[in-house]
């Protein structure tokens, strides 16, 4: 069964195409509890601190898992009974801070925005003003959703001012777009392995100020997403508490290796930058339209709405697309039909050219030669 | 830094040896939505389904991350605040479900023996007696820490008699013992995709009764580890709700087809009971002592008592192996020295031969001959 499987180039936001070398880097098991995985692990996580400027009072923690695993773990972990988060939404991911603090119990607010709007400054003025035990303030930097890059820089200057601690969720960012994690004093900051640091999934890590952190014993109320525990775990022999995923680890270890000779992230976001021109100018030529207006979008992935043609049908479109060796993204906008393309992972300007002849020759074997929408 | 990794044999509860065919089948990147590998999981959990004799009524859910996140994720959604569960244990991961326990707050009764005892089903009978109000029992099938081979058979006959619900961590046993989930009316049995199996870590998995899964609404207190709302995500689109592990998923469906091709459990039973067999006489030979009576003992992995022998030392001992490309075990026994040696993974009686004339060397560069306990 497994031997039928075609190799397809992946437009998503992660789990995205990886580099043949990441992908053979994890052809080997290694011992979980042994010295030559311990000083990968090492070695990783610190580079993963100098990627994020985070030099001093930090710590890289891991967590098995998807990035929501994580997300829950730094959240359950940093905030106290005594603690009130401001949650900001403009999305799915943003919406989704709101369920885990439902579920884990957390003392929130939440501050929501349009999908294709940008969080705005004066409102969370506002809501401060009148929320005064608001200790918190929880932001998503790229809401993958939409695609709309919101501005971290304005939000932890605000945060600075008003001596809130901001907890960034830069899940599809981090990696692509340089984030100074120590200059906007974020207590907090959360990615995945595999998104803009190209490896492949099994876990998830939150850069957290190390103070904050050895004071939220207890905090936590789970026992696996407990992020004191897995750090007090790292310092007493190195090693993970429960079964790390080994292969993951070693692949995004080898994804960074590729990630210093790209250039770093300078070049590694002026690529998605071209495929996000290349692509956003493709498919208007085509004649679809995006989402959202073009001062707001990020160069990891775009939401484009969804053709209103007679003849366009997205199912037939999705997998002739699929056929070709392309895989798309569904959309995850609430009030609108949708679809997604990524700009990130290991493609580069020939593979959206690609995309793009491929989506022309589905047009024509739909009988559009242009698309109204 | 990665290109000098050595490739060594690893005698391990797992992470452990999975073969080249396994590794391979993880080189290509799937769309965690894409139908490819939504179909590739549906056949998994079926085939799981059926390893575990769990053909009506039953389902198998799977979550990111080690067997304790499922383990966690499996005992938060299906006890109810109502619900009190009589937790046995003769080791670490027995306590460990004391720990999650403590930490969702789920109401518990833990029963303890010793390390090297085996559990009595009198001392069961007794603390029932005594605690009407339980309604569930935990127990880990193999405990990984000494090694010793839970009664699972009797334990279920008890429950079933009783009217209690039976929890079985089966971390470390599943897919290598034979266990009958429907014969032995389990309610949820606990595995990982990196034991007996033999795939790479990553994910585990819960076999749970459907029925019991459908009144579980509402019991988790995570997002992440509600097994409920996973399995609501899975009806829907098939998808998993989260980012997955798709190379660690494409590897245990390689693992399941060449399980099949060995023959099955039975088949696999019988490699490592031969592992199991040469290693202990090996050993014995060399005058290593188990630290279990051999009635107690499984096929999955071996406490060895550390050697009082005035020139042993074991970080030398591990070190020296290690060196020479085997990778064994530190012990997990509470008020006793000991250290592990696994006979589990894609080893066979030639690898154990291996591991035991390099043991063999070993000592002699440590001028011991013969080891006296």
């Amino acid at each position: 069964m497994l031997k039928k499987i075609k190799k397809k180039l992946l437009f998503t936001p992660g789990p995205l195409n990886t580099s043949e070398l990441t992908k053979k880097s994890t052809l080997i098991d290694l011992g979980s509890r042994d010295k030559d995985f311990i000083e990968i692990n090492e070695s990783l996580f610190s580079n993963i601190l100098k990627l994020g400027h985070a030099i001093k009072g930090y710590i890289c923690l891991p967590i098995q898992g998807s990035g929501t695993f994580c997300l829950e773990a730094t959240l359950s972990t940093l905030l106290s009974s005594k603690s009130r988060i401001l949650i900001l939404t403009n999305g799915t991911y943003g919406n989704r801070i709101i369920d885990i603090c439902k579920k884990i119990k957390k003392n929130f607010l939440a501050l929501k925005f349009n999908e294709n709007e940008s969080i705005s400054i004066s409102k969370i003025e506002k809501t401060l003003k009148k929320n005064k035990s608001i200790s918190y303030i929880a932001l998503v930097h790229c809401e993958t959703s939409s695609g709309i890059l919101n501005p971290l820089n304005e939000i932890s200057s605000f945060c600075k001012k008003y001596k809130k601690k901001l907890i960034v969720d830069a899940m599809s960012s981090f990696g692509g777009l340089d984030i100074n994690i120590q200059k906007n004093n974020i207590e907090a900051l959360i990615s995945s392995a595999n998104k803009c640091l190209e490896g492949i999934p099994g876990f998830s890590f939150s850069i957290i100020k190390t103070k904050s952190l050895s004071r939220s014993k207890g905090n936590a109320n789970s026992l696996s997403l407990d992020l004191f525990d897995q750090w007090k775990g790292f310092l007493k022999n190195g090693q993970w508490r429960f079964t790390p995923p080994t292969h993951s680890i070693v692949a995004l270890a080898s994804a960074l290796e590729q990630l210093k000779k790209e250039g770093g992230i300078k070049n590694r976001y002026i690529r998605y930058k071209e495929n996000y021109q290349l692509l956003i100018d493709g498919m208007e030529r085509i004649g679809f339209e995006c989402y959202l207006d073009n001062d707001l979008h990020s160069p990891i992935i775009v939401s484009f709405k969804m053709p209103k043609h007679s003849k366009f049908s997205f199912n037939f479109f999705y997998n002739s697309l699929s056929k070709r060796g392309f895989i798309i993204y569904p959309g995850s906008i609430t009030n609108q039909k949708t679809f997604r393309i990524g700009c990130i992972g290991n493609i580069n300007s020939k593979h959206i050219k690609m995309l793009l002849n491929a989506i022309r020759k589905t047009l024509l074997g739909m009988q559009i030669k242009y698309l109204s929408i």
